[in-house]
């Protein structure tokens, strides 16, 4: 239930996430996320801007609290909580600033959703970016625990884009391997760069392909521990028959005791603290992304019919996502 | 202080600011603000879009709490906390939404401030629009009543906009009359058109120049007994011959016993629930639209050497933003 001072926090929360916003794309994050104090000399070279100009922006995160400094000329420190302003700045910029074309041509995605559709597209990297920032905590955490748990020496992860979460996996399993399979050639780039930066890159197979595609040729998915699929399986269930083909080929080329683990949504969710964010999240997949989410049920469903044994479902801290375990 | 249940709401104001501004832009706030309950049919009629489409946003914003419907086919009434919702989302649409091209380009306004500014403006429909949401609680509570408890005969509103500001005063006081100037050819029409509407045009004048040219042609400010200049000054004092012409030109055409009121924003507010905004506020004005904000005693000596001879500054509801009452 919102409170009665969620007006009072409401500028902190902009602002914040405003700031954060300017940071990514000043190219300040890696500093933010290094974990040590960095100097201003540093954020210089970072962001490629002069010193005068950059310390403008390192005084305003300073004010904000974003930043501490111990001394005028003193080296800066992110604040403790900067992993939690991050994940709070993560819905606001998800909402408002990756959705941008469907807000602005809102009307015309209402009227005409194909057209809307092909002329007005999201920014792959804010869509990239803002996702990240509400999975650190929104989702990440649970699915990490639930893979991990399971200590699966070979995972295969669908819709991986840029690999982070198969990436931090194999530094988890030192002795697993990997399949990251993604529709963007971008992505896959990046998360074969990724890999060898982590030096995973040994244990790690990048496959630039459609999920859909794995129902003709389902060779990635071969002798998989655990399949997963984080925010991929909505799109795909659009279509039914090839849905149930995918989920099909998972099943039959799952390892003995292996599971298909999906992170997805659910729609309109109508418990406090879920609602608002679960009803924007339904309406803008609906509306401007021609993507009707299963319920809870018609999720589980789906895997039953597939074959799986056993599925449960959890509900993840994003508002309206859900982590289903669907068990050969 | 940013409290540890913060990131529980961070969500809720993300989607319901997203849905405000989805439903702005399809011409839904007439229908939010009328105060009455409201037909699917008048939606799809305000909105232009088709029946079932409407629809789909009424479905979302029902889900998130904003609005509320009796029954699955009944009309529906705007949530009692509509006027907070609002104003939370104020603050993410103006600074997410309203300064987009200062987020989008914030390293090119770092590098090459003039440039930038020249290349990618603000949406000033969005500006205004984000403004008022903040206002409404914010800033025009205070400001309204400052000057009604006034009673001023005769108000000059420098930067007047739309006439919003003036409009509500007019309508306050039934015998008082109005003098909007705006630099804005667009705003001062709609001001023409909301003075009509609101059948205040025989008291109001409304004149389509600078604040800068206040200083050789000062008759608009005539017999004023209130001068009131909301966020306008802040760009005026840049240049501070200019400013000292007007705030002199302001105090010489004040009537006897009048006063200037001047709402505006002072520089990186140091308390908790003010320096986010504050802070970024500041920031945004200095890096990307070239303003210096004043300090506090800065303003304060800005009005005494212009001659005023009583001078009181009053924290409003918008972090960062002051009330200065300047009398002659």
């Amino acid at each position: 239930m919102i409170s009665s001072d969620v007006s009072d926090i409401a500028a902190d929360l902009a602002a914040n996430a405003t700031l954060l916003e300017i940071a990514e794309n000043v190219g300040l994050s890696p500093l933010l996320d290094r974990g040590t104090p960095f100097t201003l000399a540093e954020a210089t070279t970072a962001t490629g801007v002069p010193e005068d100009r950059a310390a403008l922006l390192l005084r305003a995160m300073s004010a904000a609290g974003l930043l501490e400094r111990d001394a005028e000329t003193g080296p800066f420190t992110p604040c403790a909580e900067l992993a939690d302003r991050r994940y709070e700045a993560g819905y606001l910029s998800w909402s408002l600033s990756a959705n941008r074309p469907y807000i602005d041509h809102a009307e015309r995605f209402l009227r005409e959703p194909d057209a809307a559709g092909r002329q007005h597209q999201r920014d792959g990297r804010r869509v990239a970016v803002s996702s990240r920032w509400i999975g650190s905590r929104g989702f990440y955490p649970g699915v990490l625990s639930e893979i991990i748990s399971r200590k699966p020496r070979h995972i295969v992860d669908l819709g991986s884009g840029a690999g982070a979460l198969l990436i931090r996996l194999l530094t988890e399993l030192p002795t697993s391997t990997g399949v990251a399979l993604d529709l963007s050639a971008g992505a896959c780039e990046e998360a074969e760069r990724a890999g060898r930066h982590a030096q995973v890159d040994d244990r790690l197979t990048v496959v630039n392909r459609s999920v859909e595609t794995l129902v003709d040729d389902p060779a990635p998915l071969d002798g998989a521990d655990i399949i997963h699929a984080g925010f991929v399986m909505h799109d795909v269930a659009q279509h039914p028959e090839v849905f149930a083909g995918v989920l099909r080929a998972c099943r039959e080329h799952l390892a003995d005791g292996g599971c298909l683990v999906v992170t997805d949504a659910v729609p309109y969710v109508d418990r406090p603290g879920e609602r608002a964010f679960s009803a924007l999240f339904s309406y803008l997949h609906e509306s401007s992304m021609d993507v009707r989410l299963p319920t809870e049920d018609r999720w589980c469903e789906h895997f039953r019919q597939a074959g799986f044994s056993e599925v449960t479902s959890t509900a993840l801290g994003m508002p309206g996502s859900r982590l289903f375990v669907a068990t050969r």
